[in-house]
């Protein structure tokens, strides 16, 4: 089974998010706006509780993190994807990290830029014209993330939460 | 901000349900298959901490339970809605009232009947023919259910986990 981590901003920037990821974004209907911390990873229900306690143990190291989306960006020409750059901070940084330590077996592949997709899967032309419009308007929202959310995948494609897990900063 | 409280069965039934919904349910990107313990609510952000505090403490109270999806049934002639009938056992239904006492402010506006939408919203004949065929598959599904989450809607009506709590029966 596929798992992932996430964490879903506010209300307020959700729905900011999905007024564009409604037309833009052809995963709209599988997984609400959200913050990726942990790619898709395989694991089995075994693993899966032993993961869940790892995720727990970080979650509990980490305390509340501030997340500050400052603009619309894109991963083009890597895939014509429109994003809510959110600012790398250290905190941002360093749960990622922890939910990439060896003991997950899964290394990211790319640096990891934090971000929440508003739109992605389009043609180059559309990309570029709905680029110019979106970076004009642009995003400034600032807000602290108290959680974060291991989820899994069904056969449709669509996200189900398994566990919530607090930001405690509470040690290990 | 509308809220409700869901148990989300295993992948493998949340997959059947899927099968049928993808075709029958308008609401199928709006929430992944669930059965609903509490009903949309409204509640403020200065509630819902409150809210959440007490779910967490009945939570507390009460042991993970055994869901029994037994056959397809409707709730027609009052809506034309199939469903995975899950049987009511004294736990589900205990669960179900301490999630609707006094100080929730909100009772029930029906006779609780706990399921798993698999298709609504069909005219007469589409509902009249797919519950013959449906009725005919049946299911019969066991499992057990360990975890309750706090649910908040979107102006989309998308519905995003806020949190997640463990049936524990550990007591208040």
């Amino acid at each position: 089974m596929k798992y992932g981590v996430a964490a879903f901003p506010s209300k307020k920037l959700q729905d900011l998010a999905n007024s564009y990821r409604k037309r833009y974004d052809p995963h709209y209907e599988l997984i609400t706006p959200h913050m990726t911390l942990k790619d898709a990873f395989e694991a089995d229900d075994n693993q899966i509780k032993e993961i869940s306690d790892e995720i727990a143990k970080i979650a509990k190291k980490h305390k509340p993190f501030k997340m500050h989306a400052t603009r619309v960006s894109s991963f083009s020409p890597l895939t014509n994807t429109l994003y809510f750059k959110v600012e790398p901070t250290p905190e941002i940084l360093a749960l990622h990290d922890d939910l990439h330590k060896d003991s997950f077996g899964t290394k990211p592949k790319y640096t990891y830029v934090p971000h929440i997709t508003i739109a992605q899967k389009m043609s180059d032309s559309e990309h570029s014209d709905i680029f110019g419009q979106l970076k004009m308007v642009g995003v400034d929202h600032e807000e602290m993330i108290d959680r974060i959310h291991l989820l899994y995948q069904l056969e449709d494609g669509s996200w189900t939460v398994f566990d919530t897990f607090r930001l405690t900063g509470a040690g290990e």
